[in-house]
Formats: structure tokens, sequence, C-alpha cells
């Protein structure tokens, strides 16, 4: 990045809006995503206001210096690693919720808003915001927006996507616009709001929402069923499904994960089952809900833990956080793979054979009622010799998902990582048609470049 | 158009997939929606394959001939309405619902299966496509994604946007894409079937839909409250909400609306109430939800028939096709503006006083739950002179709309009708980036043109 940008900087912003000090630019360099090539930014601006994303902004288009926006950085896909020479444009200290209003069910909120932290003010309305990433402590809503992030409520009340009504966005050049609407329906123009959810910073940078909240359910139940085999589970979650019944969370957990939390919190999980379904109902239907599942669940075999149990709402804090329980002993890989949902079980049979064909350990956790999986292969630290075999396992993974009618990312983006996948799930004429946007939303292309959408592969001269 | 265009159809297509023929092309001119100039299109052709599609597509391109999409020819706001020299598409023949998968939840049809046969389709299988516009019996899939359609049950269920998981989409220049996935989930990508859905035919040709389906409830409960005024009605709204019950249904007639059912049903409902809400709650909670309700519109003063009513579901029905029930002895325009939840009740006192202050008349029916309305200002056919009194009426209503935070269409289009008040709503800028989305799409402006987007106002030589 040329001295000139860093000056411009310096003049625009307060001193403890931007840094370029050594151990600054390392941890701001990566997310929680793979690293291939590990850069650290020129420099990074905390912005505290629209005006500061404005001026980055209008710097970056005139000094041609790429930007890379960043929330909590939480992110798993590497969406929000640094690139050669780039400002780090962090949200993280715009968290004000500005306005939450009851009667429209609307909040209005600053991207750096902690996604728990706009939880708790709703609920203080007897409202929620309904996208739950496993992050959800830490991630904010801007990072949600960006991945369009699912979690573990989405089963019933859908992705982010489906609360964003509206955005304030400062574009490439350093202008502000609005998107969508504040009413619950809208169908004035193209959808520019959907466009922006889920575009990993590349098209713009989200300033400001406009989120629909939902009705916080009074009861809840939850149903904790144990079966002799994780296709026993899978197969639990089709019959579910064929009751006709919608949970609002339908989480299920491998004998492997279980072993896992066993070990980790001195549980006996895998002694009373190879496979957990973690099921939760909710609204003023959630008792007969439990019910009809309960009985459908018995049917197939499985054993559940008394109707009210405080162990099977721990378990389920447990599975939201579980991300936070993994131990640093192990090599692993894992992915985000979704599939139709009558391919569950096969999926999973199939990542089973891999594992075994591969040598490499396996653990499953979904988001089962969405056919939403977070499989991770793995090898104990002492076979570093192994690594080859894992990244094996995982691309066999992806290809097998994508030929079940997947798609190679459920909720956690593309970002860096992901982007030769890309490839084999979306057609040439598609990507062109994306980067065709990109063009247009960033000419100079300076927006997190590299994340989202693989480079055109220019015609070979024949 | 050009005779080559017109000969090159007919080389390409069989006899009875084309016609320019005068009556023809008379009765493919319009939609429903207002009138402003009548053009009769050049040519009609019913595509029965997407081969077709992409043959019309390739010709078009080659001569430079506009192309009107067109389903069931219900739209409200001249999306589909011909313009000068077009080929109006016809997706009507295209009726198949290739597959409907019970364990998926999911659908894939033809752009021109009638919403209502869809419904019937997955009835049987215990689920159901959940958008149902007022039309459903008569219009098509890809109609109600061409407009993004709401209806009754989206106050719970969504719009058309969150049933549609992905599309088949022929480009301007004839080529086939696919968007989207068949999972619940999924982010790869920047979300072009968001973009298609809404965009009222001027981004390319659906050919295919993958769309989710819902489990059909089985338990309905239905409450017809009469209120003595609208306003107290628009408050009861606000008070189911308060109570945080999601009904599936929630529709509001005022006095005018209920005056004019029994005029042509016979019945007394006037009599009984100025404005009525109409709810419905549906699911394992549908009981549960109906008392609350019913508690919580009783001490605002509401009058209720009796918990399980036959004339509650067929005033539900009546309200359904209330557009059908329409007379011809008045002038009329109506209007589709969506208001954030909290100004319905203003919202409609405004609207009264704009039909009192210019002498017109005004009925009102509105989806409530969503705050979605369609006023509509009318006069008796002998008074033509009150006409522009009309139009002012409905341009201040909008107005007035937009003033609380509202916007012009909530769910029948922009089409060919709002193109001034879009005008109105979003800003230059944001009108610009979706010419040039339009541009990128359909670069030689061919998909419709003249719908959906405000031509460039080039600028002024100064």
């Amino acid at each position: 990045m040329s001295e000139l940008m860093i000056e411009s900087l310096q003049a625009a912003l307060p001193a403890e809006r931007f840094s370029t000090s050594e151990d600054v630019l390392a941890s701001y360099a990566v997310d929680l995503g793979p690293v291939q090539d590990r850069w650290l930014p020129a420099a990074v601006v905390w912005a505290e206001s629209i005006e500061d994303v404005q001026a980055v902004m209008r710097l970056a288009d005139l000094h041609g210096v790429p930007v890379v926006c960043r929330g909590a950085g939480t992110g798993l896909s590497g969406g929000a690693h640094a690139t050669p020479g780039s400002v780090v444009l962090s949200l993280e200290r715009m968290k004000r919720i500005l306005e939450i209003h009851p009667e429209d069910e609307v909040a209005r909120v600053e991207p750096g808003v902690i996604n728990a932290d706009l939880n708790a003010a709703a609920a203080r309305h007897g409202l929620m915001y309904a996208p739950d990433p496993a992050s959800y402590r830490l991630s904010t809503i801007g990072g949600n927006i960006a991945t369009n992030a699912g979690g573990l409520r989405c089963a019933k009340y859908g992705v982010t996507r489906e609360s964003v009504l509206g955005l304030d966005v400062v574009l490439a050049d350093g202008s502000l616009i609005n998107t969508g609407r504040r009413t619950f329906k809208g169908v004035a123009g193209y959808d520019l709001t959907g466009l922006f959810v889920g575009s990993e910073g590349t098209l713009g940078v989200v300033v400001g929402a406009t989120l629909r909240l939902r009705y916080l359910p009074t009861e809840v139940q939850t149903i904790a069923a144990f079966f002799p085999e994780v296709t026993a589970a899978a197969a639990g979650v089709l019959a579910v499904g064929k009751a006709r019944v919608q949970p609002s969370i339908m989480e299920l957990l491998d004998g492997h994960t279980l072993a896992q939390l066993d070990q980790d919190q001195g549980s006996d999980l895998r002694r009373r089952g190879g496979a957990l379904l973690l099921i939760q109902t909710d609204g003023y239907g959630a008792g007969i809900e439990a019910t009809i599942i309960r009985s459908v669940l018995s049917e197939l075999g499985a054993t559940m833990m008394a109707e009210v149990s405080e162990e099977a709402l721990e378990l389920v804090e447990l599975r939201r956080h579980s991300r936070g329980a993994e131990i640093d002993d192990v090599f692993r890989v894992g992915e985000d793979v979704a599939v139709p949902r009558s391919q569950l079980v096969h999926y999973i049979a199939e990542l089973e054979r891999i594992a075994a064909e591969r040598g490499v350990g396996l653990k499953v956790v979904a988001h089962a009622g969405d056919g939403n999986l977070h499989p991770m292969f793995w090898v104990p630290a002492a076979q570093a010799e192994k690594i080859p075999d894992l990244d094996a396992a995982l691309d066999e993974s992806i290809e097998i998902g994508l030929r079940l009618g997947g798609t190679i990312t459920g909720e956690h983006g593309v970002g860096q990582y992901k982007l030769r996948w890309l490839l084999l799930e979306q057609r040439e004429e598609v990507l062109e048609l994306q980067r065709g946007i990109k063009e247009l939303f960033d000419p100079k292309g300076l927006l997190n470049p590299g994340k989202a959408l693989p480079e055109r592969v220019e015609p070979q001269v024949s």
C-alpha cells in the first residue's frame, strides 16, 4: 500500500482509530477460517461512524487500495483474511442499537452490534432476532449479514436474509445508499438487499441494518433422543418431517461428538447411544408437537430423556458452543455442506466410508432440520504425515455432497477457502454474471478482492 | 417488429405456438393492471418447452425485438402490458409439475403451473406451497415469481421469495442458466435467485423453479371480529402483535367493503360492525392462539362470531376472491402500499381524510398482519368528471404512505403503472445501480422494456 494512503488515513482519522503497529496488524490478519497464505494488512482502521467508513472508502478509491471489512473476526471461511497491501476496516466499534420498535417489530442497528446483545435488548419487548449462529455471543450483525449466517433456529425461522428488511451501504466510491425498506413486505425495485446479504464484503460496506424481529416464544420444549447409530438418528429427522411437525431446532450429534463431549465435560453420553438428536419445539403448540415427536422417535427405537430435563437444555447450550470445546491436539478440517433432506442418511454413511477408507477420524454435527452438516475429519497431532489424507477426505466429501444435490456451503460462506469448490458447484456462465455484478458495484476491485468469487480464467489464445 | 422476426418465428415454431391474428393480439395486449397506452403486440408465442423460449430469445436478440413475458395475465401493475413491436411470450402452456419430493419438501415446476394446482398436488403429501395471492386459482408460479407475490398466508409464512430455492432462467441472449439450489440453506455465490424474483421479466425468463414446500397445518382456527370503526380494527392488529401471537392470516375489511359484500352476497355484515378483522391461526398451537386473540380483541370491544363458524370460513373465502366480486358501475383506482405496522391506524385515518377532502369513495382491505393495504378510491360511473380527483387522491395516498415509512408496493410490483412513484421511493443512485444490473443481464434492453425501472434521465447540457 502506498505511503500516501497511510498518510491520508492518518490525516483523516483520530489516532485511536488507526494503527500500523505490528502486533495489531497480526491480530487483525485472519479470521477463524483456514489460513493458506498469511498476510498482514498494511493498516487497521476502526470506523466509529458512517463518515469514517466513507472517508476510508474514498481514500481507498483514490489510492487504489484494497479494503477488507471485518466484524468480530469469527468467520470460518477466511472471508476476513487480510490480503497483500490491504486496509482492514473493522466495524466492531459501530455497535449501537439505534432503535427497537416493539409495534413495528423492527430493529435498526449499526453493523458491529453483537448478535447476543441485540437479542437481549429485543427480549425485553418479548421479541427476538431469529438467526443464531453458534458464534452468536461473539459475532456481529454485520458479519452475520456478510455471510447470510444461519444457526440453530433457522430450521423454523429462516436464515439471516429472511430477517433483513433494509440496509445502509457505503459503496466502493464512498457514496452511501439505502436498500430495502422498513415494512415486512415490499417489491419496489430489484432485491439489492438480498444481493448484499451473503456477499462477504465484496459489493459494499454494510453500515446499518433494519431487521425484522420475531415473537420470543413463551413455551419451549426440548427433546434429547439417543439412537444406536447415526444413520438411525438421521432417519429420525425424516420421520419428524413426515409427521409434518416443524421443530425450531433439530441438531444431530454423532457418536464421536458425544465421546468428545464426555471427555471434555465428564458426561456419559456415548454410553447412552451412538448418536443424539436434540430437538426443540417452540410456541403455543410446543407441547403437542413435542409429544408427537417423542412418539415418532420412540417408534424408531430412540431412548429419550425425561420430559422436563435440565440436562437436555444443557446439551442444547453445549451444542451451541461446541466450537469452543474443540481441543488442539489434533489436526482437523471441517465443512458445512448442505444436502437435500432425503440424502442425510446416505450422506452421513458416505462420510463414514470416506473416513474409514482414508484412515482418518470423523465427527459429525448437523443442523439436521435444514440438511446442513458440519462434518469434521481429524488425525492426532502426532500424525502430521496424514494431513494430505485429511484434505483428500474433505475434497471427496464436498464432491459427494454436490453429487447428492447439495451445496458446498450452507451458512459459512465461500470466503477465501472454498473458492476452488465453488467452481464445482456453479457453472462458468453463472460465475460470469456474478463477476459482472461485482464489477458494477466495485469497478476497481477494491472490496475484499479474492473472496467469494473465483477469478475469471482468461481465455487461452489458441 | 421486423417482418424478418415474424418469418423467423414462423419457421422456428409449429403453427399452434404462434399467432399474429388480431383478436389474439388484442387478448394478449394487457394484464389486469391500469392501461394508459394500449398497444397490441406484433405476435404472441406460446412456449411449450425451454427450447421454445430459447429460440424466441435468440431470434429477439438477433432482430432486436422486445419480448414481454406473460403467465396468466392476472398482474395488477401492467407488468405484462405489451409494448410497441413486442412479442408476447406466454408461458401458460409450460404447466407441468415436474416433481414433488415429500422427503426433501421440495417441488420443481414449469412456470405456467397454476398456484392452486401446485397446492392441490402438494396437499396429497401433507404439504403446501405457502404464497397464496388472491389470484391463486388463476395465476401462475412464474407470474408469482415475477412479482414476488404475497397473499394472505405470508403473514406467517413469508412471500414468494422465501419459498423459491432455485430457478432455471433463459437469459436475453437465449442461454440457459440455473441459480440457487435444492437445499433449504445455501450461501455459495451472490443471491441471483433473489435478484430474479420480483424482477418482472426484465432480467430473464424463468422457465423452471425449485420451490420449498411447508407443512400443511392440521388445525386451523378462524376468528371473525367486528369493530365499530376501522381504526379500532387496526388497533386490534397491533394488540394481537403485542400479545406476541403470530396468526397465519390477518385481514382487515373496512365498513365500505362490508357494505359492498352485503350488496353482492345478501349478507348483513355492515349492520354488525364498521370493520372486520378476519384472523386465522394454524398449526398445533392454533387453538390456544385463537383463545388468546379472542381475549385480546374482546378487551378492545370487538364482537366475535361463535368459535366454530362456517360463516367465518366463508368470509375468508370471500376475502380471498374479493377482486372477482368487483362491480363495474364505478371508476376506481387502487393500490398496495405497505406501511410499518405501527402506522396502520394513522394511515387508514389519512386515507379517510383524503377521500373526504376529495369527495371520492373509499374502500379498504388490508393484509393487516403485514401492514400491506389495498385501499381503493372510487366514484360512480356517472361522475366521469371526478376521475382527476381519483388520481389526485391516489397520488396523495402514495405520498403519505411513503412519508410514514412505507413502500409504494407491498406485493403487486411496479410494472408499468407505478414507475412514477418509484422515483419518490428510491433515490437516483439506487435506481442507477439497478439500471446497471439491467444492462448487465439484458444489454440490448429487450426484456420487458419500460417496466419495473424508470428510464434514466439523461443529464441536461448546461
